[in-house]
């Protein structure tokens, strides 16, 4: 979730498949956004769409607009998204990760349009000409055309998400005294086993113990290791 | 592109769709990443995919496995996403933002495998049990639960964003002397039409160079406004 998240407008230009404006709505929703507006949509799509099963608020929700300037009245910003192919530009052109400050930076200002062109052709120039900046999703220049709902989600994730995510807490790792005891444990049923005679070679209890160490075990597992190293040695004198 | 990218496997367990393998194919051929894998799929699904119009190299060369271990033998470091639902953790849990470090670190190390459960229920808990780590996309808490082929595409997409990546730079911005050629062929339009007598209205003018000054002209289009200018003075004197 951020700041004036509702301020966002996903604006589909000449979107013609309804699983497209299905699985917009759904990365709306997944990442805190609600407002979902279609332009000049294939209306089959579009009604196709809004009645699947599951449709949700995002859909129900949504408007649409016979042009896009119709769509853009109280708009105050507006970004639209191309894969760059080979039309002129005449905008300044963003990475994603670089727009996505600008977007928040705008969206504490006013309504701020998100614009996706057409399956086939992306946004036209005319579509374009609307736009204050352009942005752009870093794929490789080989395959440069993304889906267009997989294109929705990776714009709205980039704006939600945090650079201060950290990592997980680490598990309690075992101490020392836990780990002896595990090499003490493991010893005795290699011993007893006749896996190996430790008397005879010196250095094979440290070269165990630098392997034993090297295991990285946390405090809570050594408990279940040390259980199932003194059943083994129980049954081993038997 | 990122270094090693070859060793990521994206492995996706008891898919049903082929619009979701087509769609992840997809994402791994977009954002330079190369090998499919796909475990125990729904066949016809797998196979109407497979023959898709453009189903393009990765799907070619994506492999089926009849398990998820088959699918593992030589990977060295598997990652499983979850939307955690209700069922017991009992792994380090990373939101995407954080796993994705650690993921490039274990790509140096050896091949690994990102794994996407079945749509319907993601992985289960067998499956999880495969896994070093488990990553979380930041979905909100009422609605987790991504669409398949676009949570391929932000996981991906996080693997692959550059955190350095700058704002395009800024257009040339009009210097003071072009500036103030625009103000005063302004000044003698607005005079001409009789829109304001400036000597009348000595505050006039200062107003008008800061609102022409908000403009935040580029130096390149005040050549344009300046050309519009002077056909409408050579007009309005006609």
């Amino acid at each position: 979730m951020i700041p004036h998240a509702d301020r966002l407008r996903v604006v589909l230009v000449d979107v013609r498949n309804p699983l497209n404006i299905g699985a917009a709505a759904r990365a709306i929703s997944n990442f805190g956004f609600a407002q979902l507006d279609v332009v000049n949509p294939y209306e089959v799509a579009y009604q196709e769409a809004k009645s699947a099963v599951n449709a949700g608020a995002i859909l129900e929700q949504s408007r649409r607009f016979a042009t896009l300037a119709e769509a853009l009245t109280d708009v105050t910003f507006v970004l639209g998204t191309t894969s760059v192919g080979p039309r002129v530009i005449d905008q300044p052109l963003y990475r994603l990760e670089a727009a996505a400050p600008l977007v928040r930076e705008k969206l504490a200002a006013g309504p701020v349009a998100l614009l996706f062109g057409s399956e086939k052709f992306g946004l036209s120039n005319h579509d374009l000409s609307f736009c204050h900046a352009l942005v752009r999703i870093p794929t490789r220049v080989e395959h440069h055309s993304m889906n267009l709902g997989q294109s929705v989600a990776v714009c709205l994730y980039e704006l939600i998400r945090d650079p201060q995510a950290v990592a997980p807490a680490a598990y309690e790792p075992a101490d020392g005294e836990q780990v002896e005891r595990f090499v003490e444990l493991l010893q005795q049923a290699l011993t007893e086993s006749s896996y190996i005679d430790f008397d005879a070679t010196p250095s094979a209890l440290q070269k165990m113990r630098r392997m034993v160490h090297r295991l990285n075990l946390t405090m809570r597992d050594t408990y279940v290791w040390l259980g199932m190293l003194r059943q083994i040695l129980w049954k081993l004198r038997q």
